[in-house]
């Protein structure tokens, strides 16, 4: 039976990690609040879903997945949920242990992107919080940034299967959520990405690799691919490209 | 063998979440950056550990436990992979995904209540933030925090076992967590986790039950429970504690 994404239907947000996962993996799903609501899909159905009382493991918020009448939330928890079966994690609990580390690092950064538009909070416009957002992304783009791509180069330098993975010698889901987190970091901040990118050519090789997978390079010409937008967690914001130089 | 806990010294933080789980269990664990310098412990110790470079699965930032060769960091997942072995969580596949959903929520809560002190960056002090700090914290106060405690309120009422733990009809670390989360809010913001907690009574008694957990109880009269201060994720700035009446 096919997975059933509940997530936003216009933006790629978190919900893209695992839309990635499920497209990589060639995993049948449907990608509920995108669908026709005469199919019963669409926002509705996310909505219907999130306020159904008597569920009794509600997500605190998309994205969440269904499988069968398992409801799962939390993006790294999904994929973590998701990882073996879609042989996207390696057999060894250790392994597996590992992968989940690195996907909770990518989600504290993915977080922390966020914040530089909504420093303040998430139920205000950014054209509310546009001072405090240009401090918060002065310090993201000197300090954090930077930190959190050298870790990236210093555990693929570390791998001891090699720099083309990050966890053992195969494709795994932090993989694939790597290439997501570069690709909004590249959005967002093109100047900020690009200085930080050039001191970081092994994740630069490993997001082109993943870009190059064919179920990926498929769904990334497809148009279930949705376009980066400023709805979404990475935003472009010219203003917050900052050169900290 | 002793488990090892790596946490800065001075703070409950992160590492309070992973020290209530062994003290909860009785799990026999070593508070490596608090013990002696020259038993090869304290400060220095941490920072070997982060520092070493032979190290192929390093941590990003503490907490991180050492059990035997193995390293693990990320809070959250720390209590997932302590968890089966202390006892602190369900055996059912099912129930183990559910309370680690639940784990990252509070983690996500926790970090927005760090944000109210630090919006621009963790890397400035308080004192160069304080605008932003109190937009910030106006807006957690009057939005996050009750809709965070809603939510736990909410799947304490439809647990099908009852309302007495989050998951089923025993302890987990999901409870324990809840019960610090608990503890930092209202330390950091006495008036308006008073306020939102009024509303959320099975919240309330789920924290007080889990205070009176014998060797609970003894470790929070112990000198090994740090008191809370204003180097930590909580913090009590009053100016920051806003009713949004």
């Amino acid at each position: 039976m096919a997975y059933e994404l509940h997530y936003w239907p216009t933006i790629q947000g978190r919900g893209e990690f695992v839309r990635l996962a499920l497209e990589a993996a060639g995993a049948p799903y449907v990608d509920v609040a995108r669908g026709a609501e005469d199919a019963g899909q669409g926002l509705p159905a996310l909505l219907r879903c999130m306020e159904d009382r008597t569920q009794t493991q509600p997500p605190f918020a998309p994205p969440f997945l269904k499988d069968g009448d398992v409801l799962v939330g939390q993006t790294a928890l999904i994929l973590q949920y998701l990882a073996p079966t879609l042989k996207l994690v390696a057999r060894s609990e250790r392994a597996r242990v590992w992968t989940q580390q690195i996907q909770l690092t990518i989600a504290d950064m993915v977080a922390e992107a966020h914040d530089t538009h909504h420093p303040v909070g998430s139920s205000l416009y950014y054209e509310d919080q546009r001072p405090e957002a240009l401090r918060r992304a002065r310090e993201f783009c000197a300090t954090r940034l930077p930190k959190y791509l050298q870790w990236f180069e210093e555990i693929l330098a570390r791998n001891p299967a090699g720099p083309r993975h990050l966890v053992g010698g195969r494709l795994s889901y932090a993989d694939l959520s790597l290439f997501q987190m570069i690709e909004g970091l590249r959005y967002a901040f093109p100047n900020a990405a690009q200085r930080a990118l050039a001191r970081t050519p092994a994740v630069v090789a490993l997001h082109d690799r993943v870009a190059a997978l064919p179920r990926v390079a498929a769904y990334l010409r497809s148009e279930r691919r949705l376009p980066f937008n400023e709805q979404g967690i990475f935003r472009r914001y010219p203003e917050l490209d900052v050169d900290p130089g």
